[in-house]
């Protein structure tokens, strides 16, 4: 890994980059402070990258694990010449082993593999990295048609809470909840956005308000425990969130403190929209209760930078992903539309 | 205010401390990291260090203003004489208002006040000493009484999960929350106990699990959007937390996020004990809506410690209660028992 210092003017949709056949990282570890891009040279680097969460979000993590495939055809070809199909496949698993719960990993490694099996090329990268720029390309493709799905059930002069970043940079480009954002903002619907800062990591105080407030969109943080009162207050009509990974019968995984968002949500009749694209589904698992759920380390929980903050002594249990039942969902929107009321059916119906 | 560097080996029961006619209040701000005390010499020093949250706690707060009003009453004395009466007036003003949500905070001063209208004495320190003191041992001994009455309502190898600080250090000594956790864990029947970290002071990171590791009480910390989790996965068996204020129906005002962790409670069908002095009760209101909440400086949403966390230019609401209706309450435990289901006419008779 190389840290370089951006020559360019750093925007949300920067977060994964390919250029001039390098792949490049904004890392989400030090914004807002600092704006740096992490350089990745191989598909190790690309591994440690995503579990190091230079990069985070689960399309993101697609769409970076799509690129980590090229560098890894890269390795594969350098080392093995010809060999290089069976050369590849332990740098795909180092890959997709990188988090657990986002399933958009083994799904962006899965289709590339299918190119892999697919090519009798004997010089892979360029057509790999033609698909993974198609990959990344579909990426903000989908979230612009989510955004517009999402935005067609908000009315005017809404009030939106999210928690986590399902943003730009948490995806290829434009964001999932943040796309759906973007859409009532531009269509001239948006009151405001309440931004739960997310803890451990603080991706709602770090990330969603550098997003938001670079693109003047109005944006107010709060404690995540300030969710409820904020709703109690009025000014809340819809908690927009993204997904790392959505159940076959609707149930969705999402950063930790969603279902305290999405309870507090249902008690007082604010609606619920989930925002993921279709790479998010994973329809081979029956309910949340099957999703994998990453634990970290529980240092994200006692300190703050390099000070602890916690008692000496104190353990910590420290989940990043909850899974809120696909009942207290009123809409899962994808780029192919509006699930109302999610359930296995109608899952199994829009997946079809 | 004096900072004194303390010689006694400091327990969580010295949040107060009144000595050779001097009060010292353990400082909650640098706590878990810094042990001092903060020697207080009048009624407007006393003011400042409950704004600025040296002691902290409604029933702290409370005893803390009880000897507040001793420090005026000395000031009066030695200012005015024998019309200390009209002097000391202003002087419980500026200490009722240093905090608006704490309603031991104007109950102490106002019993501290009828002491001064009944008193003829011209030497009033020694008498109100006397009758502050009283207020803190009452304090330490109603808190024993809901430790035991709370333990009651809890079987064998119970979880309890809590939020905040509602303990010793929270009150005159032995707690309220954490009172009924030290019976509980006294009787042999707690399993575990799970702290929220509780943002954005972060009482359950930094006082909570300071006061349970130093006794040997099994805790374990967690973010705060981590609880609803922790009752899916199991191992909680009641929600068992303090309160600021109830109001007149048995609405309770508490930190912010006690209501976020209450609604996961009645989702999983977890108990949920509120555990506060008759002091904290306002029978003057007659909801939770008519509870003032105070809203503090955002700053301690958008830095931890000096550094900035968030992203520049983002506005934060940090409102730091928040008000929980008591349809979702099971049991109220005062030192006077147990008002299991609260409403307005169970109330009223228990504080008849």
């Amino acid at each position: 890994m190389k840290i370089i210092k951006p020559a360019i003017n750093v925007t949300a949709d920067h977060a994964v980059v390919w250029q001039d056949k390098r792949l490049f990282l904004l890392d989400q570890r030090v914004l807002p402070d600092t704006e740096q891009f992490i350089e990745l040279h191989t598909a190790e680097e690309t591994a440690a990258a995503i579990a190091e969460m230079v990069v985070r979000g689960a399309p993101a993590i697609g769409v970076t694990a799509a690129y980590g495939v090229v560098l890894a055809a890269r390795e594969a070809f350098d080392k093995s010449g010809s060999e290089w199909k069976q050369a590849i496949e332990p740098l795909l698993q180092i890959l997709e082993q990188a988090r657990p719960t986002a399933v958009n990993l083994s799904w962006a490694i899965d289709k590339m593999r299918s190119y892999i099996k697919a090519l009798d090329s004997k010089t892979p990268e360029a057509f790999l990295t033609e698909k993974a720029i198609v990959i990344h390309q579909e990426d903000i493709a989908a979230n612009r048609a989510i955004g517009d799905y999402g935005a067609s059930l908000i009315e005017q002069d809404s009030g939106i809470i999210t928690h986590c970043n399902a943003g730009a940079l948490a995806t290829g480009g434009y964001g999932t909840a943040l796309g759906v954002v973007r859409s009532v903002h531009k269509q001239g619907k948006l009151k405001q956005v309440f931004a739960d800062e997310t803890r451990p990591w603080l991706q709602g105080a770090r990330l969603t308000a550098w997003e938001l407030v670079r693109d003047n969109i109005p944006v107010i943080l709060l404690a995540d425990g300030a969710a409820a009162s904020r709703m109690a207050a009025g000014g809340v009509d819809w908690v927009v969130v993204g997904s790392d990974r959505i159940a076959g019968n609707g149930d969705v995984a999402n950063k930790i403190g969603t279902f305290h968002l999405i309870l507090a949500a249902k008690y007082h009749g604010i609606n619920v929209m989930v925002a993921a694209p279709t790479s998010t589904v994973d329809m081979s698992l029956a309910s949340g209760n099957d999703i994998p759920i990453e634990e970290r380390d529980p240092q994200e929980l006692l300190a703050c930078g390099n000070k602890r903050i916690a008692a000496e002594g104190v353990p910590a249990w420290n989940p990043v992903f909850d899974v809120t039942p696909a009942s207290l969902v009123d809409a899962i929107v994808t780029e192919k539309g509006i699930v109302l009321e999610p359930d296995a059916e109608k899952m199994q119906k829009h997946m079809a």
